[in-house]
């Protein structure tokens, strides 16, 4: 069925005069995750990992992906024509550098421009310039053969009332629109989805774990135009952005849109973020401000209803995740317990929360030797069963009216061994030290992530992932621009001052393959603390409410002040979760919260 | 005097059709301290201080300078026409200011561009733009005036062996070329003076506390040419030289040389360390690749030989450094004792060590509330008594063959306050954690600053300075680019990497205006830790040795690791110096260095 996909795609790429074409994972937002009517790569090559490039030349088809899905693609491409390339792995040629070597002089490489980011597709018409060929971003040569291809997302849209968010979509948007007006911009054009539902206090189910509205939005002095799928928006929620004046119109619209822009305007719009099929259409004549969008900023920063809705959603989120621990640890041993069955069994209690709108990601629920791959993600393949020995790594979170939980709690099952103690004491004084930062406004997670990682360097050790990154309101669990990394790159700004309202995670880990993985992960919001001659001062306060497993605790190798942090948040824990427990849990987390 | 000096300046002026004229303090290569033959602003106004511009305008004249001088100014430039500006002071215009509202319509602002850095120059020409005026840079008017003007230093220059270096002067040389040839450069102008001595393996005499010799260099791939004072150089140096390719040419011309160099011509020149008459006169044609001196990051990581001969330059330092704290202790209340007194008892301490060259900047001995400016120096005006109580900051340091040092203690000389004796804790503890920093390669200042302040900032206080400077090697005692602090500005570059055999101090401090100063400073070096699978590992070793005062520490408010940290750093200062002492001393220093 594949290689039948792959000829009918290769009789539209002769028609096109394209003699390879490239098929990304991406929607047209660069989203996390991906909808159905997204899918062409998955559709092309039968290949349905989260992570992954197509390329289809007139006799090569071949699909590129990371050492997550070596096996899975291996598996899945085997009967077709693809060939894996597996990426990394010594002498396998990048997706570019197969370009280079396949394609001849003058040669034209097509791509659904929508799909590709503007950086990306530079690099691209680079690559082919050097042949004297050109790219062509204008195509969806997938979409012609596709007969049956799923419908554009149509879940309904709601509004976020005041009271969750604190502020009205009309205030919003006067931030917004001013500072447009202060940055000298006619126009402003936003693709990124939870900027969009951000602004206008909708959410949505059109992307898995991410309540956003598949849209575009341009901004002018005057109106808002804003691209949907205008099945998914309840008559109610239609009138209602009418009456702030944001106008539906068709969700593919927005290319002709950018097409007519008149000359001589000035558009506000941050290429990193758009796709390429948009960017290109832009006029001659229009001057583009390429700068960082108004509302990521505005975003970050939580009103204060939003920042007291979180506390609320991190008890009940704590609530269920304490039951979860104290369930798996109960029954650990004496009734069936797999990855999976875990995964269920927590789902099922988060779901008995009020206004509980479903995972914020997808649950990373990882046994033993697994919790050592950072981005494992159980199926029914890799699934394990739970037995009463070593560590259980949890890293899930839901969605709540009330705002976005992530948490990571590394749960001891039974006997675990002194290695597995000194790194989890290791990770957790790092975790602690992190929260309890006291720092001058203008610090960034450039100048605190020491705090995280100094006992595990101090050990020679380290983890290969970032401290933290921000968190939405009942939004994507991942947003930026805040986020703790001791090194800054182009994609992750560690060098964001935190500001009073931003929510940042505190998840160091440590792993080692093929044996354990720890991890533990609080969310923290910054609040200012006290103004000084010296300056003004700040803080976190911790958000997520849930013990950390005292089994694997090594009292000694924490300083006087590192217990007294453990003792305290654990107090707090046991105060806020403990009238929402049934008396056998109750019991058993007031030993589980005990002072060390 | 001063204003006899002035008409005649302006009579200069008016010939020059130049309607004011700018009198700054640099030398023409932007160093720290200014020989005499530079000192155009003090001929001028009578202002002896180390900061400050004069502006001279026909029928107007000021002085600009900074709170530290204020009292200074003002009694130095009584009874001339110079009006003193206290700059930072609400509705004292900047110097810029001054000129934009003095100034008329197509006026002319002269100055010589030799003493002007080529941003500021270019500042200026911006201003005058402004005004359909110009600037003229190519001008020496107060040269013209200065009859008795100080001949040029020449002060006699020394080869520094390899047994002090570690590695030849034509391995310098082949390694700075070698960056010539990687960044496609035909030549390589050079006037850093401390970069210059680095590279050519000489010293001199020519400016206070800094072993430097007044130079501009020019590299090719075939010559070196050395724009000096060619009577400052002995024949066996100019000798030796000579047999490394570098001819000697008269200091000035290097000003005819540059304008001489041919269009087409690659020229590798820091634009914002060359200065704006240099730079002025680049011919068109020539292209200037404006990077970093590649002798910048040569000579801060310094050679084995260096950090070995440093580690000797301190244990000796740290011999005079406690014979001197000793004396104090023992003296104080006994003998009449003042900041000046014993700047003069350490000098002669430090002078009586092996090698000593002398200080490395201007010592500061502040007793009490003068300890609390941070850059105080005392003066016969301001020279007060030590008395037996209270504390006295000593940040002082010595040029030794084997290197450089800087190191600050403060002495407790009596009772001393509750709060003193927090503050002297919180501070040293930021010093030693700082010092015990073990991190992965590729950390940078920015994410180890957090170590020092965190105690202070724990307890809504800062210090209002840098936290550590690179340092030299018999050379300057502040230099580029390592450093500590936790933002990053143009010229203060914090998030170098740090790299083994750099040496950087570590100087937190705590002031209270008016009442007392604290400050703890220790140089150390970067050396390699262990490597493991998670990467190469660092840490710094103390180079300083000297004893920090427990009379003033708390060990209630310090973690047991941080006891322990000041317990081996002091059982390792007792060890290195108590060979070198008497038996008095040694009876004190062991106690000094006790267990707490």
């Amino acid at each position: 069925m594949i290689d039948e996909r792959i000829e009918a795609l290769r009789v539209r790429m002769a028609e096109a005069g394209v003699d390879a074409y490239l098929v990304p994972t991406d929607d047209f937002h660069g989203s996390e995750y991906v909808g159905d009517y997204f899918k062409c790569r998955e559709y092309i090559t039968g290949f349905t990992g989260s992570a992954g490039t197509a390329v289809i030349t007139r006799d090569q088809a071949g699909l590129w992906t990371d050492g997550r899905y070596f096996i899975q693609a291996a598996e899945q491409l085997a009967g077709s024509q693809v060939t894996l390339y597996k990426m990394g792995e010594p002498g396998v040629p990048t997706v570019q550098e197969f370009l280079e070597e396949q394609l001849g002089t003058g040669s034209c490489l097509g791509f659904d421009g929508r799909a590709v980011s503007t950086e990306e597709a530079g690099e691209l018409s680079r690559l082919m310039e050097g042949k004297q060929g050109s790219i062509c971003g204008g195509l969806d040569l997938i979409g012609e053969i596709w007969t049956d291809r799923p419908p554009l997302p149509s879940a309904a849209v709601m509004e976020l009332d005041e009271k969750w968010t604190g502020e009205s979509r009309a205030s919003r948007i006067a931030r917004v629109r001013a500072s447009l007006t202060e940055q000298g911009a006619d126009l402003f054009v936003l693709t990124s989805l939870d900027d969009i539902a951000w602004m206008l206090n909708i959410r949505g189910g059109d992307i898995h774990c991410c309540p956003v509205v598949l849209s575009y939005l341009v901004m002018s002095a005057d109106e808002i135009l804003l691209f949907v799928n205008e099945k998914s928006f309840p008559d109610k929620v239609r009138h209602a952005l009418e009456v702030d004046g944001v106008r539906l119109l068709p969700y593919h619209a927005v290319y002709e849109y950018v097409s007519g822009i008149s000359a001589g305007k000035k558009l506000l719009l941050s290429r990193n973020k758009a796709n390429s099929r948009l960017t290109s259409l832009i006029p001659d004549g229009v001057t583009v401000l390429d700068r960082e969008n108004p509302t990521l900023r505005f975003k970050a920063v939580k009103t204060l209803t939003e920042v007291e809705n979180e506390r609320a959603a991190h008890i009940k989120d704590g609530v269920a995740l304490t039951k979860f621990i104290y369930w798996l640890k109960k029954n650990v041993g004496k009734i069936s317990m797999t990855e999976l069955g875990a995964e269920e069994k927590l789902y099922e209690l988060r779901s008995a929360q009020e206004n509980f709108m479903g995972n914020s990601f997808d649950p990373i629920i990882s046994y033993g030797p697994h919790a050592a791959i950072v981005h494992y993600s159980a199926t029914p393949q890799t699934d394990v069963p739970i037995e009463p020995k070593g560590l259980l790594l949890a890293d899930t979170g839901g969605q709540y009216l009330e705002g976005t939980t992530d948490v990571t709690r590394t749960i001891v099952m039974g006997p675990v061994t002194d290695e597995e103690k000194l790194y989890f004491t290791a990770v957790l004084r790092g975790t602690l030290s992190l929260a309890a930062a006291k720092f001058r406004y203008g610090a960034s997670g450039l100048n605190l992530d020491y705090l995280a990682r100094g006992p595990l360097w101090a050990l020679g050790k380290d983890f290969n992932h970032g401290t933290g990154h921000g968190v939405g309101y009942f939004l994507n669990v991942h947003e930026g621009p805040n986020s703790f990394h001791w090194k800054k790159t182009p994609t992750r700004r560690a060098d964001t001052v935190f500001e009073e309202g931003m929510i940042t995670s505190d998840e160091p880990g440590y792993y080692v393959e093929g044996a354990f993985g720890i991890r533990h992960e609080n969310l923290l919001v910054c609040v200012k603390d006290q103004e000084t001659e010296c300056g003004q001062f700040m803080r976190f306060e911790h958000l997520t409410m849930a013990p950390f497993d005292l089994d694997a605790v090594v009292p000694e190798q924490m300083t006087a002040p590192e217990r007294e942090l453990l003792n305290a948040y654990h107090a707090q824990v046991y105060e806020k979760l403990s009238p929402s427990l049934d008396e056998e849990e109750r019991q058993w987390l007031r030993e589980a919260t005990r002072k060390i």
